[in-house]
């Protein structure tokens, strides 16, 4: 490998050239063994940040991070694979019935999945409110269980992509986070990593997204697209509304019961929707054309899948799930059409109660959130309950409410003019 | 003092907004205490060099430095003090003939100086190549000094705007040290925390220089005179040529010996005339203007205050310079005009001759350097001398010589149009 330094590498991209090969595999590897020191990676993330990649720089450093770690396969399974990955989002519970119910389709769904930071939950985090689960499984573990059910969620090994985990802590700190080429670097280079054959993308889009406009949110899942199809990988993005929390509950335990509903044929509308789209998508990506997931869910064979799936990480499936210690409900103060529900006002309002953490080793409460009693395009009456919030410590409630105050309209119904809510599937990118 | 944190100020910076008084004072503080990590001041010094910073910014970044150590008041003497910046150059030893003939103009000159790092020498590197000589003094003795004999030059203690120091180790790891505002904060926060009076700064253009544009040289020069007049020190810059180097040697020792030829009347023109020039700048800043610096230099003032001088630092002014143990020559491969003679490439060979160090730990060599015999504009004879480079390691003439290749030019005269050489002094902003 050709020598170069980190300086030659900073004024390079600072300068607004374009890096070669040589130079991106020196940097990640001389960066993942501690020789290019963590202040001049920040100086470079912030020229990346300020100059941008080309798609073959951006192609070059997501394949120099897969180099520094292992990479999985699933060839050895009888069934093919498809993966789903999620950008991030309030309420965003859609993994908990959709591994169950691709699985039940046919497909083996490996879901390598992290913990929630800030506002937006981690899918770990939901499935441990659930009694006896547990997220840490071995290689094997993992290949046995896709095999034998068809799903598994556990935590991503640290060894897929190490140089990844590095950079991601160092960006976070750095203000150095919000650039297309390395988010979509960091999110691919474990999805290539992992060995998937389908991978279909459900990039969030709105207040409560990491991408707040639909062009941004549009560039980003061309640039994952564009890697994951130069990898090999048959891969697909739905670009999904994030002005508007999904469901009707944000939160761990809420969320787990929310998910079992709609397995056992019920749940809120826009849940069912856009996990019947992904599901399709998934299918469609591994050649899957002769089953319908709506069938699929209607027969109860994907809540079949999911209590197999929970026993498999010695869940019980039928404990009762946590519930908060205290509620607070918030009243309708009038009464119309609610117009306008705030994701990133309900998604801070879930981690104010204790639903989230602030630091990656804080702790979270299985039973904090909050609950909706209404979406935009339903009627509410002055005085009804509009939220319901959970927390174990009622201290907690005061800066929950303020972060809901102005997250929502209520308006007078007009007469001939009904309110028509956005569009749940705004795009798709393949 | 309000709080703040670390990824705010980034973001803030990143975004390009202006930094506000309390972010700046927060961040430098906390960065010369080491709450603020590495590779966030990395991130932001990048974000800076990215976006720039206002006036009012730049002010109060230097002034957060210099609030993170002491301040020197020449107040108890009794005559003006001046001082003179150099941004750095090829061959430039002006410091030494200039502060003895200041001093004998009745203006005091502290020079509290730094030691060479690339391809610009030291002051105090070459001053140490004087028998005897020490470069550091307690700020009593640097006192009295001033006051008996009016000229210092001495390395600047750790105790000035230590935030400079600790900011200028990081730029240089992390590839931001070419930005304007933060060049421009640490050299006046030093300046201006030393408690001169008048600054005169010898901004330096061309090759050799850090700034290769006069646009670039005249934007650092404004910058650093409104810096220098909105803190209360009576401010002037020059710009001056560093296309060709300065006299006709670089390198410890053998400066050392050209200055002493300027003290002594003698020595090549341009030095003598930036010599006066800057004397003339810094006489007039102090309100001296009855007496003329030329008149004081051939009177041989100039020199009594510079052995003086070396003698109150227990150097011996009489004692034989060091001299390399090897020369090499290079003979003119063709008869006619030098109209080139570039000063990086003459820089990079007298530091690969050993004049100059390539990491601040690093010995330097007192002999090594080079002399040229002729300058733009002199005639040149196939055969004759053209250059002599010394080092004390014959080995290390090949690499030397590979940096001179390229680095000039020598055109058939042609009658009737003779070769006009750049000017020396550019331009004066003040």
């Amino acid at each position: 490998m050709a020598e170069h330094d980190a300086v030659e590498v900073i004024l390079a991209k600072r300068d607004g050239q374009e890096l070669s090969d040589s130079q991106i595999d020196w940097v990640i590897r001389n960066y993942t063994d501690g020789v290019v020191a963590e202040e001049q990676m920040a100086a470079l993330n912030m020229a990346i940040l300020w100059r941008g990649m080309t798609r073959r720089e951006i192609a070059r450093w997501t394949a120099a991070m897969i180099a520094t770690g292992e990479r999985l396969s699933f060839a050895s399974l009888s069934r093919p694979t498809a993966d789903k990955h999620s950008t991030g989002g309030v309420g965003d519970k859609i993994t908990l019935p959709l591994a169950p119910l691709v699985a039940a389709c046919g497909v083996a769904v490996p879901q390598l999945s992290g913990r929630g930071l800030g506002h937006t939950g981690g899918t770990l985090d939901k499935l441990e409110s659930i009694a006896g689960w547990r997220a840490s499984l071995t290689n094997e573990q993992m290949l046995d269980q896709l095999e034998s059910i068809g799903a598994v969620v556990c935590a991503a090994g640290s060894g897929l992509a190490p140089a990844d985990r590095k950079l991601y802590a160092l960006r976070d700190v750095t203000g150095t986070v919000e650039s297309i080429p390395l988010i979509a670097s960091s999110i691919m280079s474990k999805k290539i990593a992992e060995g998937t054959g389908v991978l279909v993308l459900d990039v969030k889009v709105g207040s409560g997204a990491f991408m707040k406009t639909l062009p941004a949110a549009r560039e980003l899942a061309r640039t994952m697209v564009d890697l994951g199809t130069d990898a090999g990988v048959h891969t697909v993005a739905l670009l999904t509304d994030m002005a508007t929390p999904l469901g009707r509950t944000a939160g761990n335990a809420l969320e787990v019961a929310e998910s079992v509903e709609v397995l056992a044929g019920g749940g809120p509308a826009d849940v069912v929707e856009l996990t019947l789209a992904l599901a399709r998508e998934m299918l469609l990506g591994a050649g899957v054309t002769d089953v319908d997931p709506a069938d699929v869910l209607a027969s109860g064979r994907a809540m079949d899948a999911w209590r197999a799936m929970i026993a498999a990480q010695d869940g019980d499936p039928d404990a009762p799930l946590p519930v908060a210690a205290e509620q607070h409900v918030v009243l309708a103060p009038s009464s119309g059409v609610l117009t306008r529900l705030d994701a990133l006002a309900v998604g801070l309002a879930a981690w104010r109660l204790g639903a989230g953490r602030e630091r990656k080793e804080d702790p979270v409460s299985a039973g904090a959130g909050v609950v909706w009693h209404a979406r935009p395009g339903d009627a509410v009456t002055a005085g009804a309950p509009l939220f319901t919030l959970h927390a174990d410590d009622p201290a907690r409630f005061e800066r929950a409410l303020a972060s809901l105050e102005g997250g929502y309209d209520i308006e007078e119904a007009v007469e001939g003019t009904p309110f028509e809510p956005t569009p749940l599937l705004l795009d798709r990118i393949s």
